[in-house]
C-alpha cells in the first residue's frame, strides 16, 4: 500500500534494527484518514471471504479494525490484555509472550461475541514475532469460528512471525512489508501485487 | 442521540445501580456503524470549534474519538495507562484514580503531539465520577493547549463526573444521558435539545 509506505517513510522512526516507531499515526497519535484507507484496502482485500466478525487487540489494533468492519458492514472485537487474570468467566483466553516488554500477557475475549459460524478476519497494527498474531488465532479457533486471514498494517518480514503464519496455512496480508531496518533506514519488500495501491 | 439510547435500552446490561455493561458495542465489542453515527455527532456539536486534535484514552475511546477525527479532519490521539511509569522522557502525564478497579494509574501523552496552538477536543466512553477526563484535561492544560470541550458517549449523569467538569467551566457534550439504573432499568435524563438525533 503506497501511501502506507510513504507515510513510514516520511514520519517512521527507526529506533533500533529491530524496532520502528510509528507513534505519530499509528501508535499513540492516530490519523484517521488513514486509517480509512488501511480499512478499505483490508477489505478489498478479504471482500470474497463472506467475513462475518473481525478480531483484534487492544490498543493500537482497533483503529484499523474498526474501519476495516466499517467497510465489511461487520462488528469488530477487540481482545483485552490482562496481566493476571481474575475474571474467567465465559472468557476464551490464550498466552502471549510480548518480546519488547519480557513478559507474558493474558489476552481474552468473551466467548458471546464469537461462535462456530463466525468467519474471522484477524487484524493487528504490526506483525513481528507473530505472537500477537498466534494468540488471537488460538482464541477464534477456541470459539469454533474459522480464521479467513490475518490482515497487518505493518510486517517486519525479517523476523519470525510472517513465515510461522504461513506455515501453519493462515493467510497473511500485509499493507506494508519491512525487509531491513538496518543503518536507520526502512527498506520495504519488492511487493508487485501491490503496486497499484 | 437516539440511536444510542435505542442501543443501550437493546442491549445494555444493568450489572449493578451503579455499573452499566455495554460490551456488546461499545467496550468489548465495537459496533463500527454506530461509532461512525457517534463521531459524525460530536463532529456536529463541535464543529464550530476550530478543533484541530482529539485526545482520548486508551482503549475504548479509540474508535469513537477516530471516527469523530475522521469527519473534523483532525488527528487523535490517545493516551496510554500505565500502572508504573518507567519512561518519563517528553511526556505529559496525570494521574487518575479508578473507582471501579480501585487503582491509580498513570495516564501519559507524548508532548510532541499536543502544543499551545491546539484546540483540543476530548472524548471518552463513559463519564462517571469524571476521574479519566480530568487527567486529560490535566495533560492537555499541561501542553499549553486549550480545551474546546469534552465529548462523552454515555454519561451517568447520577455520578458527580459531568457537575463537576462544567463547575470547572468545560462543555461537556454527552450523548446518552442516564439519570438511573436503579432496579435493573436504565433510565434516560430528558433531553430537549437532543431530540432530533
Amino acid at each position: 500500500m503506497k501511501l502506507l509506505r510513504e507515510k513510514i517513510q516520511d514520519e517512521g522512526i527507526v529506533l533500533t534494527d529491530g524496532v520502528l516507531k510509528v507513534d505519530s499515526f499509528l501508535n499513540h497519535q492516530i490519523d484517521p484518514k488513514l486509517m480509512k484507507a488501511i480499512g478499505c484496502e483490508f477489505a478489498r482485500r478479504f471482500k470474497e471471504n463472506g467475513i462475518t466478525k473481525i478480531v483484534t487487540i487492544e490498543s493500537s489494533g482497533i483503529a484499523p479494525a474498526v474501519m476495516a468492519g466499517l467497510e465489511l458492514g461487520v462488528k469488530v472485537i477487540f481482545a483485552r490484555k490482562r496481566k493476571s487474570l481474575t475474571l474467567t468467566n465465559n472468557l476464551l483466553v490464550s498466552s502471549v509472550y510480548s518480546f519488547t516488554k519480557q513478559e507474558e500477557n493474558t489476552i481474552a475475549v468473551s466467548s458471546q461475541f464469537l461462535n462456530a459460524s463466525d468467519k474471522v478476519l484477524i487484524i493487528d497494527d504490526f506483525l513481528a514475532n507473530g505472537e500477537a498474531a498466534k494468540g488471537l488465532i488460538d482464541i477464534v479457533k477456541k470459539s469454533g469460528a474459522s480464521v479467513e486471514g490475518i490482515g497487518i498494517v505493518i510486517e517486519k518480514s525479517f523476523q519470525k512471525g510472517a513465515n510461522e503464519l504461513k506455515e501453519l496455512g493462515v493467510r497473511v496480508e500485509s499493507l506494508a512489508r519491512i525487509q531491513s531496518l538496518k543503518e536507520g533506514q526502512v527498506s520495504f519488500v519488492e511487493d508487485h501485487e501491490d503496486v497499484q495501491v
